[in-house]
């Protein structure tokens, strides 16, 4: 795969922006693979990734950064630069359930996720072999629900310890504190197993069972201080019928979590969520 | 198409009691041309629903409903046995958009919804021309918002006097009175224009673009006393995106409504769903 | 509605045409409300459209077009600029199912479909009610199966006359000549009633009924003179079980038509469908 | 799970079969966990499966089915009794693609499938360490593209040794022999990575992108001796845009073939497909 520069900025919607950077992309020969665009006419916003053939231009992605600065600054940008040739470090998190780990390392495994996953942690011990297997570390730190602060604390101090990039919460079951997800902001992926905003909390195929839906559904999102609450990346639904009972309903909801799971992280990793307020610009 | 009769039912569950319903039918050489049965094993409850081909037996639907009366009172049953050449009689209700209404109407002109529609109640008078090209009776009955209950009450009576089976708020936008409701129980079909239990009550596209869902929905559902809580028909879902703004989100979302609502209603009218607690079997 | 030009473009590939494109943008003041670029890479070939606020410029579409028309012959451009405020002229033919035809009418009357519909063509009577009603001229044009050329001449005229931008052929189940598809290059637009390439030419549904296929589907597409083999814009599936006679998946289908028939054309007025080829790129 | 026994038949249709069925099983008080009838009307045939509570009767299935015989002989039933404490024995085969393969051993090694996967055999070895860490035999059986009987006699030898019920070809990427195929009917089960019968043969995403498809697909079937016409159990599709390379279509593709085929297995070792001609019933 030819290498990338991934250029990827918001800021103050007004008329230049994309003609601003095209020119200075232009100037320097940069060959530009793909671009998005998108203007909130309502919040007054501008939103644009692209990506840009490394081959094509005189420098790396550091010069690119400290020459593209001054126009990030004029034009008051939040802003990134990502290079497709450094690897982002992925730490995981599970707790029992193997379907979104083990979907997630057979991904990787096959070249399907461009990442490295430097270790996985859980607070059981059941799928340590699984995850050994695949070559990488496995670390349990068992939680005490008396005083789970040990627990995280030692977290904590593996995501620093791996410079993890992102986290992925694959069904891991247990609710960071907040204190923690705010030193990840917008770099923590959950799934959660229902069809945000309906069913909250503990439980969902138990509450949707109850209601009588005719869907249930998946949602990856980005953790914030709020359950449950951070913007979505993805989400999708699958049918059930009066047929099916809360395991089938697991059973199929499963499906549904790993496919979004998979989906969100991967557009995620490609630098293609732009988070604004509590929502996403996802340029797919 | 040949004519049918619809035996539904549901009871207690047991052992036997598809025996004594098939060798009921099979004593008069019934005919059944579909069969759907489904157990409930957590409750302990059964739900069957038989067509029957009505020239294959030696009796009509009214001695087909004596003779089977023994058996269903032996079993505890609910129960109904309706006739395919019996067309219910459907109202619906509007108030000014009309592409739930619309869609009905066209249904039923080109004989795809197997029914009678007498008339069409609206608390505005836009959609009158377009019911009475269909040959329509239109009723314009507006709503005082200070005091409703004159408008509910020529409702009640032209329901009454039409002789309605059915009623179907195409979009009807004003929540009926619980009195009402109790009237007609599982007999008031509702479109909601989400994919309920989200976004309950006034303006669901609003609240989902706020929210920044990636799915939005429309369920049809049997109305209640409570408010957007009743049994649910069907759901459906349609993708959207960062780019949606909210009259977007109304656009896309009428499809939805319209197609849901189309395939709940046929259900109903097809004898095809029961209603057991707050859910239903939709035997599709 | 904000009055919009839309400026369409394809053309070779290379470095600095975004940004050739936004300077002359961004140097009149112009206001762009949405952009889309593709690069295909493995042709080699550029696509782009963008939203102009009208108001934005210092001038109108065809004074637009002027200064840009130096700049598009440099770059080698297939363009096109088309302003909001002048509707397209968009004549339907259907012959006898309404399905289509009436969805697209109430549509189109509820303000959802922003173009003109100066008449309806149809080799059957059926349908002049229906069209009438919403003010707009039916031509009954018989075919006579054994000499169907001045059927055909009849509706060219009827094309020319009515200056049409765009024919739809809502369920119209003639075979045009290919003549006539060459006079309308990508402005005829079809819904087949299956998931093309599968199933091809009559009767799909029988088709599909004998192979015993889960899924049936739609297409909507241009018309090329190869019998649906034109550029695929869009196409849906709906899901069928054992039970679903041919006539249940006639009834199915039809609601898989009318969504994607309905979404084709909108993207198509819009001017987000690019033909390179014989496949689509759609700025959706 | 509590042990059931499956009663599965097809026959003739005629006015008593279900009573004959009902009566036989209430008469030894067995208690129906879940029935499915089918008329299929047009071709006169019917179609049922029952669930029994295994602890419900007398005796074990065995006897169940030598009391039932005479009624299957007496209505001239195709018919079986299966006993879902008897693990059926399916043999994976696979090529160098883990996807599907992983996704079934996931699946199985979480309790998720209920069968035994006695062997995987493959003509690379490249899976041999993923399959062996599951705690499965792994048999690699090269191919010489100019000799191939050999490779498929040892396929067979391991299939009879093993005494697959079941053979599933997990993107095993050859084309059994006829000889082969005749000797499993309908106990084949192949993943296809296609719509069929859209894209035939090899190579289907490459035909897709150059068709220029909005969606894609994968279809389960049975394998017969015409290449990709077997039964279809099952198909699912995902969209693609004018954005999707092949490279983005095969990975899109992995994740329908996987749910496709991991459901079409599920139903297959439930018993609930039924093959009659070339089209299955799936009680689903």
């Amino acid at each position: 795969m030819e290498g990338v520069y991934r250029l990827v900025m918001s800021c103050p919607d007004r008329v230049g922006i994309v003609a601003r950077v095209s020119n200075f992309l232009a100037q320097y020969n940069g060959s530009i693979m793909e671009a998005n665009h998108h203007a909130d006419l309502e919040q007054g916003w501008f939103f644009m990734r692209n990506e840009i053939k490394a081959s094509s231009l005189p420098f790396g992605a550091d010069t690119l950064a400290e020459v593209f600065a001054p126009i990030a600054a004029d034009l008051n940008m939040s802003w990134r630069i990502t290079d497709s040739a450094v690897k982002p470090q992925v730490v995981l998190m599970a707790s029992r359930d193997s379907h979104c780990l083990a979907d997630i390392l057979n991904r990787w495994h096959s070249g399907d996720l461009d990442c490295d996953i430097p270790c996985v942690i859980s607070n059981h011990d059941d799928l340590r072999s699984l995850v050994e297997w695949h070559g990488i570390h496995f670390h349990h730190v068992p939680v005490d629900p008396e005083n789970k602060a040990p627990h995280f604390a030692e977290v904590e101090r593996l995501i620093e310890h791996y410079k993890a990039d992102t986290v992925v919460l694959a069904r891991y079951m247990q609710i960071l504190p907040p204190a923690l997800c705010g030193k990840l902001p917008y770099r923590i992926i959950n799934i959660h197993h229902s069809f945000l905003p309906s069913f909250i909390g503990a439980r969902p195929y138990h509450q949707a069972h109850e209601r009588g839906v005719k869907l249930i559904g998946a949602t990856c999102h980005y953790v914030t201080e709020d359950l449950d609450a951070g913007p979505i990346i993805d989400q999708d639904v699958v049918r059930v019928t009066h047929r099916d009972r809360i395991d089938d309903m697991v059973r199929l909801g499963k499906d549904c979590e790993r496919t979004v799971l998979a989906r969100g992280l991967r557009w995620h990793l490609e630098d293609r969520v732009l988070v604004h307020g509590n929502k996403t610009v996802v340029f797919n």
